[in-house]
């Protein structure tokens, strides 16, 4: 089995992470190795279902924090193992998200006594699926293991606060025609110039831009998909577009679904994908305490993300983790090694000033 | 070796015919069998040429007519063998065109005094890749063996004169992108979204109608087809659109592809197959005379077919055969036995009177 020391530094304790191979629904290696550092830790209760962990402090403080990453990445792309180049850690996980889990690891056995109670959560399975992401077993089966007063979730941020995400509903988009021989066409009715009205509305869409907490998100509405057509000599009687929504979260996703009813009038429109937004939450006083103690100017999160999961908790929730997650799930994923220690030591001053 | 005996109704050696399974690049047996006829006419001068019959009076007539049916048939499907219910054959090859090849075939064998020459042709590989074609093959290899001063295609056109036929044109129109996360849109540029302009031009377009020869030909600019996509949260960087133009046989390939490019201006377009139309031809005395004697009011051919074949050797060619080409490749194809009977007589008349 693979061995972990929390007391090594963060670099080369994200290294080791890493270099535990994790995909999406094999992570037994990788949770057994963290379980192990946990369970060490005399001030944790430590609970594990599946392959998710959870690890608690209980000293009776006034507020708890719950601090979480995933411990599962997406499947390697020719850059497994880590290698570490100057200031960069190259290699599959380093930004997406064992950088954070690393930070998150060393805080969980080397904070006997912080300042507010901390439940640490490494999960599994956030890669693929919702209905696999181990984050939303443990709420929607064991929501008290969750409970806080805020929550940091580890996902790359460029090591400043992100918060909040948007809303994110997908929705296949039809017309129908009639088919026809391409000779004759006029015995039949092209589906596809009948999307050409749809593609107009989504080109002379303007994407709304809304200010929440003093965060400006911006919306987009895109095709992400088209497809139609039955043989080259056929007139079609079908063509499809996918349209993924990103919405600002100060709507849910019955409004994002109603919006797009609205946008799409007169077509044929199937729900396929749906995950609601997260508001920022900077107006919870445990969130703007742990804004102005990190020193950071918060910027809005783009990308859906777990801290939705928080939101659906009731529990305001960030994104603060090390890595540009514009690097996430590429074949140059990297981490900046300054990244992993501003993080680390914003996280560990917070807790311990 | 399958017998057959073209001194049987025009009927029952459709059936005989039918029931010969000879998909395309199978016809070894039913040219065995098709030969055997035509070596058996001792007023016929028989060539073969793979599975390609071409046989030939040589009574020094004034006028020699080029009469031709493939043997070859699409894939069964569920439709083999051949079925008589009432007035009706049903089954794969009756219409497209072994209704034709029997008629044909009663012609070469029983007629050994015809008022003018005739080349009668047996061809294999019409209903696949243009490059397999028997009748091409000759064409390209043995033009002499085709010659003549008009041409009857015994193709599918519902026991009345079709002249001409509709050039094909297609082209793959591509809009091109930037690639991004589709959370942050703004960062790329989607490539679907200008493909609305592209459609746009397709749905507004008016075709046109051309009369040639007394008859009307009407276009047809379709898309056939269109694609693009990366995944569902990424903003594509390629839409292609693939459209088929059929066009009159007053423009040739190239005043086709000229066309295109005027319409789609400002779009990257390739080429990916094109085949030129026939004139119909009808202003040669020899078309003329044919189209009088037979009776019937010629109509313009709306597919493609080999008559293009022949108008490029010079010939003029009309498609006149028994059966609706609409039922051509499909499960319930079927002639009318009173097409085979009208198609027969008609040219017995023609070349006996």
């Amino acid at each position: 089995m693979a061995v972990l020391d929390p007391s090594r530094d963060v670099v080369r304790l994200t290294v080791d992470l890493c270099d535990i191979a994790s995909e999406s629904l094999q992570e037994a290696e990788i949770a057994d190795a963290v379980a192990a550092v946990l369970e060490a830790a005399p001030h944790l209760t430590v609970v594990r279902d599946g392959h998710t962990l959870v690890a608690r402090t209980d000293l009776g403080r006034e507020e708890r924090v719950v601090i979480a990453g995933h411990l599962d990445t997406v499947p390697a792309n020719g850059n497994f193992p880590t290698r570490l180049d100057g200031d960069t850690l190259w290699g599959l996980g380093t930004c997406d998200m064992k950088g954070g889990v690393a930070v998150a690891l060393r805080l969980a056995a080397g904070l006997p006594d912080p300042n507010r109670d901390v439940t640490y959560v490494f999960y599994d399975a956030e890669e693929i699926a919702a209905k696999y992401n181990g984050l939303g077993r443990v709420a929607r089966e064991r929501p008290e293991l969750l409970e806080g007063d805020f929550a940091i979730l580890m996902e790359p941020s460029v090591a400043s606060v992100e918060a909040g995400c948007q809303g994110t509903i997908r929705v296949d988009v039809v017309t129908r025609g009639e088919r026809a021989h391409s000779a004759r066409s006029w015995m039949g009715h092209n589906a596809i110039h009948d999307a050409a009205e749809l593609l107009v509305r989504l080109r002379d869409y303007e994407p709304r831009r809304v200010v929440i907490d003093g965060l400006e998100y911006r919306e987009g509405l895109n095709a992400v998909g088209i497809s139609g057509g039955v043989s080259g000599n056929v007139v079609p009687d079908l063509a499809t577009v996918t349209v993924n929504y990103r919405f600002a979260p100060d709507l849910s996703e019955d409004d994002a679904l109603a919006h797009l009813t609205e946008v799409f009038e007169g077509f044929e429109l199937t729900v396929t994908d749906s995950a609601p937004g997260a508001m920022p939450g900077l107006d919870h006083p445990a969130a703007a305490a742990f804004v102005a103690a990190v020193g950071a100017e918060p910027r809005p999160k783009f990308g859906w993300t777990d801290v939705a999961q928080f939101t659906q908790l009731g529990i305001p929730a960030v994104n603060f983790g090390p890595g540009d997650p514009i690097y996430a799930h590429k074949q140059d994923e990297h981490v900046p090694v300054a990244h992993l220690r501003t993080v680390e030591d914003a996280l560990r001053r917070w807790l311990t000033a």
